[in-house]
């Protein structure tokens, strides 16, 4: 797909067809979240891929409103070490704000859909995913082929108007 | 460009052409950070466009090691309120983050280069960019066509092993 289109092809999926992704598919949508930069090239965030049923069952519990996590093909989490100080908590959100476009763009190029969503229970997380006690995770990305309608541009997305966002030269 | 290239071909740019953007190029970057998601799509992040050369140069002060920025063709600040706990700055830099790379990721399609940088210094970047008291801006991001090399998909990019980074089904 050309890039335009998958830029404007993402957008939040919530119920997935109950179909495996492709091996391949799901190894370079976690390329492109490797590619993705981080302050000073720190390269802290790791991924845990899950494609186990159970276990997707048992993320959609990590917070209200999240149930789709079920029905997933797959579940990356983001995880990092906590930031010492407000700075480099930061730092570290932005760098998973980075990875995620990423991979969720990628996603899209291949057709596959993509749903994230911010982690409550940290120790849920922990206990399903095995991540150190010098880790946390703070963000689930939810992947699968749509099960409403394929991804295709986004003619109106929900935004307040361009012209109101952008300030030319100046505020 | 095909969306794998694309995403393959972003890099930190540090040294741009003395070219401008064409608008409509500049204005398909400012639409994809405006489509990228944001926690319960509260919208609330701007941006500011800045291509006059002086004002680059001034914001090429920001912080130390960004002296580039003076020769961009453009930058685009991204102005955002201020967090109100640490939940909510950990959303707002997530979200920017979001916001870089789609716009990153759209630019490179394009062949023009980014490059982002965290904003040390707030009162000059308000001064110079005019946003109100109840904003603040922590990062830019400079465009502009690279002056070392096309953009092309970095084969080998600097990270630690994919296999090291990724954990399938369990830390």
């Amino acid at each position: 797909m050309q890039t335009w289109d998958a830029v404007r092809a993402r957008r939040n999926v919530r119920s997935f067809e109950d179909r495996p992704l492709p091996d391949a598919d799901l190894q370079r949508v976690l390329e492109a979240g490797w590619r993705a930069p981080s302050a000073s090239n720190n390269q802290q965030r790791e991924f845990v891929v899950v494609t186990d049923r159970a276990t997707l069952a048992e993320l959609s519990r990590i917070r209200q409103g999240v149930a789709y996590i079920a029905g997933a093909a797959a579940v990356v989490a983001l995880v990092y070490p906590p930031a010492g100080d407000e700075r480099g908590a930061a730092f570290g959100a932005f760098d998973q704000g980075q990875a995620t476009m990423a991979m969720m763009v990628t996603a899209a190029d291949l057709g596959i859909g993509s749903g994230h969503a911010a982690v409550d229970d940290d120790d849920l997380a922990r206990r399903l995913l095995g991540y150190p006690e010098d880790r946390r995770c703070d963000i689930l990305i939810a992947l699968g082929y749509p099960a409403d309608r394929p991804l295709a541009p986004v003619q109106h997305p929900k935004r307040r108007p361009l012209d109101e966002v952008v300030h030319r030269g100046r505020w």
